[in-house]
């Protein structure tokens, strides 16, 4: 099924660098040519393995596996998005949403996985482009979230929102999250906003404590196109965050285009795989009073 | 465009019957052939019109006008839905969800609507079955939600919840509401559930008072599968309600089957429709602390 | 410190008359006088103990140690506090809001306990009283909660609140919460209610699946008056409950008068006792994503 | 009744202007003597009027009329609460929480409060105090918040919340508000807490986007003793923020002290003030769906 397998890392982390070594052991012994990210690549036990950057892998490897948490899967998923290829993920700690193997079971998980026997989800990605003055300053993929927040804790952002050029709201607040299904589990969920299935074509606006009463999170269709504009009067502290890390500072009259990525994500999961059970797992999800 | 519109009306209201007169003045003048629902049609002003029962009107005609509130659109669309016809809804009071007509406004609406100046969009409803003992019990279709309560309100009941028979949690609450986008802005949203874009092919499930802290509302995709049973320890109190009205008591045990009806209703709006605005207007949506 | 003690079960459960065994021959080893409840004292293994009524242990014992859970104290302690005398909660499960002993541990604390070594709290009731056309119909004590709700789950209450004589809000909604502390972790905190520490003299107001989007809970201070008029034009079948249990069915124009009872209930803690490590253990508070 | 007033205004605002101008002829006619605040003494048509900066008009006047909206208000009376001298609110737009005269109806309103004819209210500050390795770093009162923040929107900062030195949770999220009852209808209400009505003996504290489900506001006595303690592994980038200025950058292991401040606020209001009647204008509160 998978002849070339990339191998990509959490960095500096012992547990980590182990489990890459029982991967390669493993793999080799299945007849799959393994490649690892640089930063992994030297330090491993395991001699004479080949290296390479992520877009190389991306365009050699038919699958990557990425060893650490949801953070190093989301990293790593950015660029590896533009080749297409399939991704699997192996959590150090406790299962993640999006690294759903964890070492211990491994090994009989990547039997069936390696034998074909495995389910493939879509996931979409946010593609955003940030216009000021009528150009584009920036653009950036986010798999979790786009968000616009205040700089100044004290400030409130004053921005309007509008879906397929219809004006949703003009608001007041610390910020705004547009989410997709995958990160609905993520900070969208924090600021207050539904869970949405993975296998949603939905986007998600949860406002981050609006200086309203009357507002609540709005889904809409995932083919949406959403346009934030930071208001004239709005203070020019704004700051946008792409999947947790911070890309730009705003300013008044700025726009932000955000729109479904045309390539997705695809991700692979051994059988069995059951979205609740991580819910209920990871959120204790309906744990009673 | 249309040549056979019926007109349904809110019951014993004079400003009903008002603009039911007015709509068949306007219509013949406009060489349409109209039909009047029975219990209005022999209140009216007008003399010598025909009469239809709903279905003989979602048979016969290309349009139907429903007047009234929200309340009596959902109930004559959960019978004209089967005949496919279209509908438009005009609001006594102020614009309503689904009769964004008013009576000062309509007649240059309706030029409009007559003229071929419409837009079209389509809701899709609810269809649920109850099982008791392995036998469907009842069958009902919801535009708004079906909604699973306690009838005892001093009694929890406890029922599990699936997705595509995967199990999403086992709860114990007053209730479980199940509300398709139109629903969103109604019982979902006292609820505490998210706001749904009408075109959004989406499912939400809201819990009504769970007894845990770590639940949330949850979206999934329009063609899911959902199955309610209520758990054999549950209180034999509990009741299922279709888009406000009872429908019957649950007993333990009792599995609820919930899948969109295949069978869409087709709402027409005048050009420059706009959601956002009405619930920018209904909901005072972001209204400034 | 204590001479006579009267011991309350919860009925027909095994356990529960396992440790009241347990409790009769540890406190006789003490020299206590013990009286248990008539509904456990003739199914116990111990032969001639003593059994009383609670107004009776009321009146003469100077502690009542109640087994079972939170439920089972509620419904002695709604009895009990009319004699003032200090009340103890042993938990059968895991540890509760008001039952904070647990089998396992409960001679160590108990000793504990006799010695004089404990810290006593007081939680205040809410005594209601309901009028109907100027005439005191019913009164009630909660030690949780007073909730006023609609009885048909299709039909929303109409109700207006007044605080100290002063018009809160006129809302429509499934009904309203009316807590104490003590209640605050109970069907208040399902129904989106903040917890109140249960050393605040406070009682909250959280309204159930309100028909608004601008509305929140509000908490004031204990010695409030409140009063709760269902709305002339409401649907006649609406109910009260205090802490759980109906007391009466609500007809429009019924007025609900709402005010701290003069009695309180004293509540006995072993040291070492900790709310918020209960909190904790109980809801979880605060379990990470 | 009153014999010396000091006047201070919103500054740069040329109907704030106005109303000073008008309120100096109104009082002087009243035989009072009137004091302003340098930054606008030197704007007013009216010649040979004394200027006096806050403290001395603390000292000096036995009432002073602020005019302007919540905020001029808010920060005038972080200093002039030192010299417990009596204020009163004069708001430019709507009414204001703390400002409840209006220009149009303040003469009448006024003539009553000379008379003595008006109503005194107690509102209490939260005195805060930073310590770090063992030193008071800084001091600083707020009327309606104290919150702690992180300063980078992507990453949490992580904290313990001890009351009367019981720990209430460790948590991460974007910071926490501990909000006055007179804060609850401002940055808390945002952030999803409870109202607490303004004659509460209460502190509420409210998580802001906790990285848990299972959190809630918790409301504790005015007498409390609240430690917010930084954690050793939280990013270095936390702020604190008094009513709404930013005060300090916190440090890990920075232990914030926060207590109700020995001097209180004392709010005057013309008869008839109804503080439901301010929540249901100012908010919409309970406004129908």
């Amino acid at each position: 099924m998978f002849k070339h397998i990339g191998l990509v890392g959490k960095h500096r982390v012992p547990e980590v660098l182990e489990t890459l070594d029982k991967l390669i052991t493993y793999l080799q012994a299945h007849r799959v040519s393994v490649t690892v990210d640089p930063d992994n690549a030297h330090l491993l036990s395991t001699a004479d393995i080949k290296s390479a950057d992520l877009p190389t892998m991306g365009r050699k490897c038919d699958l990557v596996i990425i060893v650490g948490g949801d953070g190093t899967f989301l990293r790593a998923a950015s660029t590896l998005v533009e080749y297409e290829v399939r991704l699997l993920g192996i959590h150090m700690g406790r299962v993640g949403f999006l690294t759903d193997l964890t070492p211990p079971r491994m090994c009989v998980q990547l039997d069936q996985v390696l034998a074909g026997d495995f389910t493939q989800e879509e996931r979409f990605l946010l593609h955003t482009t940030i216009m000021r003055e009528g150009e584009a300053l920036s653009e950036v993929d986010a798999l979790n979230d786009i968000v616009a927040h205040n700089a100044n804790i004290a400030r409130l952002i004053e921005f309007e929102t509008y879906i397929n050029g219809q004006l949703v709201s003009c608001q007041r607040s610390d910020g705004l999250i547009v989410s997709t299904p995958t990160g609905s589990t993520a900070y969208a969920l924090a600021g207050g906003g539904p869970i949405l299935h993975p296998g949603l074509d939905a986007i998600v606006l949860v406002p981050i404590c609006p200086n309203t009463l009357s507002s609540r999170p709005i889904v809409v269709d995932g083919d949406s196109e959403i346009e934030i504009v930071i208001g004239p009067r709005s203070p020019t502290r704004a700051q946008l965050a792409s999947d947790g890390q911070i890309t730009l500072n705003l300013e008044p009259g700025d726009r932000i285009l955000i729109h479904k990525k045309r390539k997705h994500l695809h991700l692979i999961h051994p059988p069995g795989h059951d979205y609740f059970a991580t819910l209920r797992q990871k959120l204790d999800w309906n744990r009673e009073l």
